[in-house]
């Protein structure tokens, strides 16, 4: 095993002792730059450790500069992983600070921490440690497409609505558009009320009542959507296999298999003979 | 086939090619002339762009109009057409620049644009290309008697509850009159909470308390009658028979009886020369 | 049958023709009363249409003083009407406007107008005629007990959240009291989130933070209840008699009756034969 | 019986009269001395009632004094119960009031209260008599790890969103650092929505507004997630076994297999006759 494919273990494989401690120490130093990253936009934290601050910020850099290159490395097919989207996220989480080298007139200041900023993308490496999640996401996977028709049936709600509000209530009472009045309901259906705008006159009160509760109603749909969802996985069949043509989603209470009517009494014997036998 | 029947296919029908592709280009007219009458409602863009506005209306609106003389002529009935739902929203969100050309005095510019908003109709058109909903429809629609004893109960609740913060508050503190407490009650029961009417008063406070709890409560009945209903759906089996056990709740690709083995297709063929056999 | 049982068949019944109309039109009298109290609290409405009011008010007053003699009338235990819940729901919302004549001093207009309000539990007499409702309330009364240990464990945990931000914000920020603190808790648990108190220092929007998220998942739990509730009246039986021993709650695929044991197809061909018999 | 064992069955348990009327007592104790630390937060009624708060405040401290002196002497291991959870409950509910007679200087009055507030933990007790939680507990617990993933996901999105809007609104929209726009963001999707922050750009408007659909869709989970596993409890049958015919889902109340007819106590006297006789 050459040195190359070595790398390749412990940085793209989880299997062995080096390539877990590896991932772990990555997870610890990116949750680290997030921090950093959080704290800095903190004025008064930001001025009292600037210097820390900033010898962090390269070590953190650099560290991922190494990683970055380790990766392109050790791979068969670098560019696969340079414009893959994890690539991507890699390149962008590393390369801000030396932009700011290049750029650094005294004005660059403020575009430089935007660019900075751009390294809260590095979150998107957490998600990639977290395999556990998968039972929910299939349940939402699945969710996907009647969400996408209820949050179409939202937004014309949302259109409808706002452009009813605009015009009870106005530009007085701070209904100045109707993107305004779209936004305003979109903040009442979805229950997080501000308030920041709210209906003055009786009628528009009037309105916003009927909004909130039809919002009252809708908010069952998304909910209703999942929860069936995930229901339905709980009830998903148990684990008999049949020997004939290999379904494995039968009927708790089955006795053939639903696909080839083959008996599953007969598939376990015959699985137990074969284990026997060997 | 006589060309009307031909504009007839292609209007009201989506099977052909020129059917579709008229389907996807109403699609975008609509809601391009949606965003028009969203954007013209902000007050800067509407005077940068204002020509601009004018002219593309003008052609939005000539081809509405164009589109509505087709669907009356190319139908066979065209009473049952002007008169249903869609025939009154199309009419209704092409006629409103014509009008303004009557009335188009100094001062009904304003009036000119809150008819230039029932243009908003049309995005009930975008609903009528959209069948795939239909699943959550059908659920919603089973819910729909019980939802609307919740909504019943609601309103009793929100009166009640009304009646009594306008008592303990009273007009100091904003419950200037019961609708007003009403109108607070269902803010907090839905839980959206504007924060514009708030109890000010250490009893009001605990009222407010007591309703909040209740709306928590409250809130889940929606939700559990659209779940229960969806996860209804999940669990309906097909309507297959096993004609050897009689066995019928199995799988909705079941291709063989789960219980006694035997092919479910033989079990229709049977059926069907037992029903011509008769 | 003599006058007394008529008029007890008309107000008590809704199986003839005349009780069936009488409820409708005291359904409409009662909702037209809260109209009344609710359009009478607000100021510029009650000053203008003041006498018209009043008038009003006189004739449903008389309305139901004649409807609530008929009732006392008209049962055989006038006893056990007066001292039921409704008996004093119906005295309750007569009485106040008489008392108004008694007690009709100058500055006696504002309590009068308190005591007007108490007609707001006419809207109890609203709740006895709907029946439709009881699947619903059914499966609310199921969920009641594990309700009240989950609002056991919502406040247990206010108190607890209420007193952490009393002592982090203090009275500067608005939290002047453990009591308030609670109010704000609740505010916040159940999502309302009026914005009358809010956090200021960072430690107090970060303890919010933890409120609010564990408010996130806490409410799943009344909707979780209820809907596994309303979801088992779904999954709920088939509608087999055991003609053995009357049970009528046995499993859709059950072949024997789980409480005696007896065939329940025996059952229903003993059933039939009985039928074909007569 | 000694009377340490005596002790021991009043106070550790609930099966004799006794002991039931101590859990009661204890129970009202708690709650009376919640309301004192409660009642003793609002200024007014504190200063009014100071002298009855302290004496009240010393009975309950003695009483919990004697109560803990109890739990120790007649527990076999005392150790094992003052380390315990609940031990430590117990002693930081006792000492603040001893506490304040060492450290009574004019100015420590404020840090007593802060002690004294930790009396609040007595709560905890409360939840020690409730077991009927049991059921409801368990469904969540089972739900506790996806609901980890869901508020990791969470996290993870209130960071990036907390981002942007910091960058799109900035310091002059209220939105001063990265932590205040997580907090906002947090606020927004769990849609508490205090409004003490908004956002004011229509950029910071729009993605507002993503932000708040997707807290609609995001609200859905942990809700699914709960409601499917208290669903699950639901068709959760006993464990019942029929001798007969090995049929295993038999209702709760169940006393035949449902299946052949069967008795299932009779399957339970002769697995146990079987369990004897090996």
């Amino acid at each position: 095993m050459s040195w190359r494919e070595k790398v390749h273990e412990v940085i793209y494989e989880a299997d062995t002792k080096a390539g877990k401690a590896f991932d772990v120490a990555l997870l610890i130093v990116i949750i680290l730059s997030l921090v950093l990253v959080v704290l800095d936009s903190v004025d008064h934290i930001s001025i009292e450790y600037h210097t820390l601050f900033v010898n962090l910020e390269w070590i953190i850099t650099i560290f991922f500069t190494i990683e970055y290159i380790l990766r392109i490395i050790s791979i068969k097919k670098p560019k696969s992983y340079i414009f893959s989207f994890y690539g991507i996220v890699d390149f962008l989480s590393t390369v801000p600070l030396y932009v700011s080298l290049i750029f650094a007139s005294s004005g660059a200041l403020l575009s430089l921490r935007a660019l900075r900023l751009l390294r809260v993308f590095r979150v998107f490496k957490l998600v990639r440690y977290s395999g556990a999640g998968s039972k929910v996401s299939v349940a939402l996977k699945r969710s996907l497409p009647k969400i996408f028709i209820f949050l179409y049936s939202v937004i014309i709600i949302s259109v409808i609505a706002g452009t009813v509000m605009y015009l009870v209530e106005g530009p007085k009472h701070g209904f100045t558009s109707i993107p305004r009045g779209i936004y305003w309901t979109i903040v009442t259906l979805t229950t997080v009320g501000f308030g920041d705008i709210h209906p003055v006159t009786p009628l528009g009160q009037f309105i916003a009542t009927l909004i909130m509760l039809l919002g009252y109603g809708v908010i069952a749909v998304p909910t209703g959507i999942v929860t069936a969802e995930m229901a339905k996985e709980n009830t998903r069949t148990n684990t008999q296999v049949c020997y004939e043509c290999g379904e494995n989603e039968h009927r708790d209470d089955a006795e053939f298999c639903h696909k080839c009517g083959y008996s599953l009494n007969k598939s376990k014997k015959e699985k137990k003979d074969i284990e026997d036998a060997n």
